[in-house]
């Protein structure tokens, strides 16, 4: 089965909404093995819409359609793929009882075109909609199968679960289970990841691997196919082995995980505490940070030492440190997170100096960035970065540095 | 002109990310006039993408491609279309060497599929990438423009804005000059706006209104149409003057600003120095500020004091203050702002403490919440929310209520 998924409205082609829908369907289909091939986005306009009803027709064999089953005349999804195929529209009187039912309880006047939503095409299944007015419809025909939804998200969603997932399944027949795994890398760019893993990308079959990027993040997912869960399982397993021989130096956890939930789970773990003090960041790590809940019993909070004077006032940094070495140095850095470590009477302290851009400080270019690390009773030590980014996307990536150097410093990620 | 857009790339039919790019770029045709009547997806898969390429050249002349122009095998965009149009891909110098620049400056090895990305369709204009490594390209042909730009967002959008735009506005040539402008609003309801701008809205037809909601901001869009610049400025002049009479008090700036950037300007404007204290946002309102470039010379620094304890050993505030009101106070606001303000020598001093959920926190419902602001000699002040969002959510809020009262204190602002 290859599929096709085809949004109907101008609010998408507008730049009004994202097609969050499409991404939806994708994600679960996929779960159901069938490939996704095209999504398309096109008007409310019956002859765009019939021309791209042509070409889908041509190199799909599942045609998903998301919106124009609404009241009002622009909608017409159901109207054009009827006549397409030649079939008649009926009044479902389950879905009309359901309408009326609707207006009765919120005490609203039912405007006629209401009833419009009813109309569904002769001989489709209909998929009741649990949240909303118009059903859905699932028909097929010369071997190929349409399926109609409506378009806002919370009324689709369930029922593309509920009513028509089951409904492929049947189709699909005695069909296989797909696994998958996602795993997260820091520290380690795309093209260098999969030129270390060309040879495994390239072989794949089952399972397949997909690498993507984002941020200094870098992601593999791998899938397999197989006709008992714990077969794919297995197979995942393996691939992930050769995987970790190779780059397990820069994994830090599985799928929908950030570097900063790692490290709340970490210090939780050892039930260390922190305390923090940020110049370039600005507090962006601190805010992170906080943003985790119940951190609480973790964080005891930090300083916010933007200028130099705040430094040595607030952080009591020397003033002869920042004279001899400039508030951009590893001196400054070390100072800086035994400093609030002290203060703050933490476990942990982690400080952050240097130049966001975009211009330069004490002569050193945008991007280079001190990192301070303070462990218990280990001496101090400063990690330098050189970021190439925006101003906002170096403080963004020397957050992320941050809890990836804390981490290895912990002994839980593996150094490299 | 007719567009469609084309992203290219198998995250997207797996369901990984949503095809946000296509949003941005129908809504920034839209301003420019341009009909957008198509969105496609496509896999990395030559076969279909040339079939796409057919499809779409037969129904649109405005190609827009995203997506593809990365440095591996997967990437095969500019490939498809320089074959599919006769043409060869030539190395970009000026590409290369920033690409040499990129991996020198990060002190990282360049692998070799990284060159690559310095390959472009001859004959093709090209787009500098200010945020990555790919260049993006704008050829012309019988007729038909195309225009290549890489998958990521932040790489994608500036590229588009700043070297897509500008060619294909000389493309459409002589024609009615489209001139729109954005209002943005705070404390204000979608709802509430619309109520009292409805007959407006209902009668709009040159200029035309159109309301967006997003976390607690509201933005009204007037565009107008004329063969003049200066008349269709004119006419939104005159609808700015009939918005402001009923909602002006509300209204915080134009444009792609944020709160955070027109109390930077007022800060600067007043020349005025500032400290913070925070609790519940645990550095976010700190980290904004600094995220505007040059604003090292007004924001001093701060304290996140996310525990009781830092509250009294760093910011000095009184164990009998919190052991009466608790931190969650007026009283505790009050003297968290006080204190930072002399601590920092600062001409501001802005707090926030409250309870950001999920659960409660000295006998107070999430969203209860105490900003205090101290200005120069003035006795300083507290405000208090009620805010009914998720933890985070709460946090973001927070911060922008933050920005809202302090530019009123600083009477720049109009009080509602």
């Amino acid at each position: 089965m290859n599929a096709e998924i085809i949004a109907v409205g101008s609010e998408l082609l507008l730049g009004q909404i994202a097609n969050t829908n499409a991404q939806f369907l994708s994600k679960s289909l996929a779960e159901l093995g069938v490939n996704v091939y095209h999504h398309t986005v096109v008007g409310d306009n019956p002859k765009r819409l019939k021309n791209v009803l042509h070409i889908a027709e041509k190199r799909s064999n599942l045609l998903i359609f998301t919106g124009g089953l609404g009241p009002t005349k622009d909608d017409l999804t159901k109207e054009i793929i009827a006549e397409h195929l030649g079939e008649t529209l009926t009044l479902h009187e389950a879905a009309f009882a359901s309408i009326q039912a609707y207006f009765a309880k919120t005490k609203r006047e039912m405007t006629p075109n209401n009833k419009k939503q009813a109309l569904v095409i002769t001989g489709s299944e209909v998929l009741p909609n649990q949240y909303g007015m118009a059903p859905g419809m699932y028909l097929q025909k010369e071997g190929c199968v349409y399926i109609l939804l409506p378009g806002p998200p919370r009324e689709m969603e369930p029922m593309f679960v509920h009513h028509a997932m089951p409904l492929i399944e049947a189709q699909l027949g005695a069909k296989e289970k797909i696994e998958s795994r996602i795993l997260r890398f820091f520290d380690i760019g795309e093209s260098k990841l999969e030129t270390v893993l060309e040879d495994l990308i390239d072989k794949q079959t089952n399972p397949t691997l997909a690498p993507l990027a984002g941020d200094g993040d870098v992601t593999i997912r791998i899938t397999a196919k197989s006709r008992q869960q714990k077969d794919a399982q297995a197979l995942i397993d393996q691939m992930e082995e050769q995987i970790f021989q190779r780059v397990g130096n820069y994994f830090y956890g599985y799928g929908q995980t950030t570097l900063m939930d790692e490290l709340v789970k970490l210090l939780e773990a050892k039930r260390y505490t922190i305390a923090c003090a940020e110049s370039l960041t600005g507090g962006m790590f601190q805010s992170e940070l906080a943003s985790v809940a119940g951190v609480s019993a973790r964080f005891l909070g930090g300083v916010v030492c933007y200028s130099n004077a705040a430094k040595i006032t607030q952080l009591n940094i020397k003033e002869e440190t920042i004279n001899a070495y400039g508030a951009v140095s590893e001196q400054c850095a070390l100072e800086m997170a035994a400093n609030v470590k002290m203060q703050l009477n933490a476990d942990i302290g982690i400080s952050f100096t240097g130049v966001a851009g975009p211009d330069s400080l004490e002569g050193h270019s945008p991007g280079t960035i001190w990192i301070g690390i303070a462990v218990k009773e280990r001496p101090p030590k400063a990690f330098l970065l050189h970021l190439a980014g925006s101003r906002n996307g170096n403080r963004k990536r020397t957050v992320r540095y941050g809890c990836y150097f804390l981490m290895t410093e912990l002994n839980q990620a593996s150094p490299h």
